[in-house]
């Protein structure tokens, strides 16, 4: 018998003293990080809802009951009951029943009533027909990359649940080091923005943070060397966030065989996906090959186990981990592992943005311990201060109304996910406060797509915002104004020809996507204005543009000319996902008690090393500015 | 085919280009690093002293010639056509006819006469009968460890050529990498003496510096961390010098599936496999059981290449490897890795002293190029600086005269290997010149054998000693008053109620060994001293009577009782084998040019801290006081 097996047998005999004598265990297992308890008696467990959490405040475990199949009441007869209990005005889209696990997924425009004041509902539901529910939000702007993660998961429930078991044992085996320290391993990022990759290792485990491409470079991550390998081997890889310079290359541990989990938020798995198939599409249309293909994709959001921030989850017999919202992206997390017990904490930051924007509260700084921070330097530099986003907003709304004014288009270039998303609100509420005329909004590129994916999880968003998107008529999101670019270039012919309006596309950067249609059309207008509300790095069309060049050559379509840009050119600044340099400082100075080390990550040499240098010099704490492919030892 | 046999096939063809049309090439081989060339033409080969030097020179590889078998004269014959050739004087004690490789390994008290000015008589030999003449010498003083090994070795010739073979594929495979670093990883010896453990690693190569214990604790090198494993993918393991604290767990490499080759000198070689045998031994006898058993010290044995001092030797297809005299014990190096075409250079001091003893000249520091010294620490601290040898000496001599005057015994705990050879010498020529009287001096424990060694490899002595070594008569360590007690405690007893002599035993820390039978023959008399040479660790006896104890607690033998030590204890310091803090400083000082980059190991914290802040504030290098596993990328 193994000894995961004695110890589930152990955990049982437990379970079943501490439970009354009418409630029956069945079975007691693993499922990725969660010890599942089936029972003859879910109805019985429902009715009293502090069962649960006694007995995982008693075990350390985070606890789910599962009935066994004969203890259910059948599917077409559960339905009926189901829809009985939950308020009408819930507005359930969908119920599906599965009898492997005796869960019923509820999909249902409004969860919070499926769930009732603290999980009355729920277990109002168990209590009724046996099966365990769990809900889902209906995308209030319906979005296919959520529905096609649902459905793919659905189809692959199977795989899901021998790659969670497996993990749950991996994850509760038992200790075999004697030995204890910590290390960190850089296999990217360091004094350059991109190609996110670090490793966190114990004598016991090994845990791969991050795994990114570079911007305008091939060079990935160091996966070849000894430290990654074999990949099978790592305990876990943690997702901070979906941006690509940190994902893109996370199902290519798939085809070179890691098969263990990816532990990331829930939104943060769904826009992975997008940004991992469309970094596919732009590569098959710039006629690279990628280094994997969507099987690979498919293969990571199947190996994806979301977790909420705040969970303090086990990931490997001696590493806890904790997500934190770092108000960078939707979904985007501060990572926290305290490994050991009580022996050493590090939190990697990701990418954050330390002070609140519309969309996300500001990152969180607040942890129990950290005796090292992994920092990201992307404003670091000494000069790196941003415009405040109050003044932004001010210098964006006057640049429209003058354009307005001459009759023209604004056309901004932007990311998909995170300033898009910004940018919107921004305009949302000077439309509806009456500071810009009412004009129409065109969202070209992946921009809709993203925008949806927001508002299936609008608990990742802003407090205020969350609770604005719960009433759809405060739902800024869905203002009428916002128009989905969805007939083509017929569509932007159009608008281009039409009234003023705003057009916000993607690329971000003006290296491809329908920006470049938006250029045709409306390059040679001189009543139009383009603004940049984001970073332009060098090498980029944007940069270009945004330096003044105004003669553009173009190949493609047979022919080879020169597009002139008669149009205006503005830059606003201060809209950036990434605190700046005051706003680095800030994140570590408010720390209590703050890191005793701090690794300067994720910023040119120069970004590297001033804020390496500040932090040392202005609070004491000892500072790198690691290179790529070394190893620092922590205890 | 593969790529190492098209290289092969290549040159094979570029060889016969070169070559007059009379000499033959039947095939081209890798054995370990050299290139060997099979002909039946040997003597025409060795009637041109420069075509091996000139193929050399254009292939940049080593050559060896080799005759296949028909070209050969039959050993008997051949035996007698050598013997002609040779010098009488050259008194050939062994002749060894091989006839795979068409070697003839020859034995001889002078192997200089065997080799005649500039190789002449070796080139004879071999227009004589073909064969090619290896020659080793006859140890002036009988080892059973020298004759072990070249048995051992003789038995085990097959699976060596195979060894080499395998080994000669592997460096001259093709390049794979198409990246560029150079790492070190720490894996013991850090902020420590002992259990010195580097990896050296480059994208396509990775070599391992030393693998040695930890002496008063059971501190293995990390060896299960992903940067050393799998084990039997490492390229080369290098050893500096035979000390356990470096080469104690060379054997447990091949116990954990390593394979390949161990670079180190040929002296290192045989000490390192006398002290390995004894460290089993001294576990044996302490009831300890060892990590590997004596078999693996044969596989150590048997996979090792042998390089001299000086040779640049091409260890891996981006490493050259060339070792030089560290000043430190018999054959001890300094490993200077030369990475790519220029691309970098390492070099490990291993231990070194850096000014002349009377055994070694002084370690080298003259490399072309070193951008990263890791550098040895044992006496980095600031206070630590050593009484200069020669006052050392004064102060012996005047220790053993008062003894000697009173009519006691001179008691010296001492290394086998170094220290005691150096004190021998110190004996001698005191002695000779009349500074102490003349008297036995007993040698107890593995002195004697230690001692047989270093007069077997002359070559690895400080040049004037060596000279002296080659004429039998002014063979210092052949002097009348050394004596090897080789008859246990009855030839002790003799000696301690005898006149006065001059006691060497070991253990040099009084842990162990023969010394301890000397404690109860002679603690009681208060006419002996005992003289301590050499530094005591802390928790060991002879650090205790050091510091005035004079009750030691005996068990064993069924009692359990007191010792009184009634006799003198005395300190001389300055016969240490490391340089001092000043030989440190100097050893850097006077590089040209210096290294940038400097990491002190091998010390305690205090010592790596000094040296390396040190070494930065007064020559303004880059330093480090790395930890044990711990990664440094260089460029
Ligand atoms: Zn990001
Ligand atoms: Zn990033
Ligand atoms: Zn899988
Ligand atoms: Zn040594
Ligand atoms: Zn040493």
């Amino acid at each position: 018998m193994s000894t995961v097996d004695k110890q589930l047998d152990e955990l049982q005999a437990t379970i079943v003293d501490e439970l009354p004598n009418d409630i029956s265990v069945s079975d007691v297992t693993y499922e990725g990080p969660e010890l599942v308890i089936y029972t003859r008696d879910p109805k019985k467990f429902a009715r009293n809802g502090d069962l649960i959490r006694n007995l995982a405040g008693q075990l350390r475990k985070r606890i789910t009951v599962r009935p066994v199949p004969d203890a259910l009441t059948d599917p077409t007869t559960a339905r009926e009951q189901v829809m009985n209990v939950i308020p009408e005005k819930a507005d359930v889209s969908d119920l599906d029943f599965h009898a492997d696990t005796g869960e019923v997924v509820i999909e249902a425009a409004k969860p919070g009533m499926v769930i009732g004041r603290h999980g009355s509902t729920l277990r109002e539901i168990t209590q009724e027909v046996g099966w365990t529910p769990e809900v889902v939000r209906t995308p209030p702007i319906e979005s296919s990359t959520v529905s096609n993660v649902r459905s793919f998961l659905k189809q692959e429930r199977e795989e899901r649940r021998d790659i969670l078991e497996r993990v749950g044992r991996q994850i509760h085996r038992e200790e075999m080091a004697d030995d204890e320290w910590v290390r960190i391993s850089t296999l990217g990022c360091c004094r350059e923005v991109g190609r996110a990759s670090f490793i966190l290792s114990t004598p016991e485990t090994r845990i791969l943070i991050d795994c990114g491409d570079k911007p305008g470079s091939d060079d990935a991550p160091y996966l070849q060397v000894p430290e990654a390998n074999p990949l099978n081997s790592l305990d876990a890889v943690v997702l901070t966030h979906a941006h690509l310079d940190h994902s893109a290359l996370i199902p290519l541990l798939f085809k070179y065989g890691y098969d263990g989990p990816i532990y990331t938020t829930e939104p943060t798995r769904d826009l992975m996906g997008l940004l991992q198939l469309d970094y596919l599409d732009v590569a098959a249309k710039e006629g690279r090959s990628p280094p994997y293909d969507s099987a690979m994709v498919r293969e990571a959001v199947k190996h994806a186990i979301p977790i909420e921030y705040g969970d303090v989850t086990d990931i490997a017999p001696d590493v806890k981990l904790t997500l934190h919202n770092a108000g960078h992206i939707l979904g985007s997390s501060v990572a926290h592992f305290h490994i050991g017990d009580g022996f050493y904490n590090v939190a990697f930051s990701g990418d954050i943005h330390y002070d609140d924007t519309r969309l996300f509260n500001g990152a969180v700084n607040d942890f129990p311990r950290v005796e090292t921070l992994v920092m990201e330097s992307t404003y670091g530099g000494r000069n790196d201060y941003q415009t405040d986003q109050a003044d932004s907003e001010e210098n964006l709304i006057e640049v429209i109304n003058e354009t307005h004014d001459q009759g023209g288009k604004i056309l901004i270039p932007a990311f998909a996910v995170g300033r898009s998303q910004e940018i919107m609100l921004v305009l949302e509420e000077a439309m509806r406060t009456g500071k810009i005329p009412e004009m129409p909004v065109h969202l070209d590129g992946m921009i809709w797509e993203a925008t949806a994916i927001h508002t299936t999880y609008p608990e990742y968003l802003r407090d205020d915002l969350r609770d604005r998107i719960f009433h759809d008529d405060e739902n800024p999101f869905l203002a009428p104004q916002f128009n989905h670019i969805d007939e083509g270039d017929d569509e932007r012919e159009e608008v281009a020809a039409g009234d003023p309006a705003i057009i916000l596309s993607t690329s971000g950067m003006v290296t491809g996507g329908p920006i470049m249609s938006w250029l045709d059309h409306l390059g040679a207008d001189t009543d139009t204005t383009m603004v940049f509300v984001g970073y332009q790095a060098q090498g980029t069309l944007g940069r270009r543009i945004q330096n003044g060049w105004d003669e553009i050559p173009r190949n493609g379509r047979g022919r080879s000319d020169t597009l002139n840009l008669d149009f205006d050119v503005e830059t606003v600044d201060g809209f950036s996902g990434h605190a700046d340099r005051q706003g680095l400082e800030n994140f570590v100075k408010t720390m209590n008690p703050r890191p005793e080390k701090v690794l300067c990550v994720h910023g040119d040499e120069s970004s590297v090393q001033d804020l390496s240098s500040a932090l040392y010099h202005n609070y004491n704490m000892r500072t790198f500015a690691p290179k790529n492919l070394e190893t620092f030892r922590f205890k």
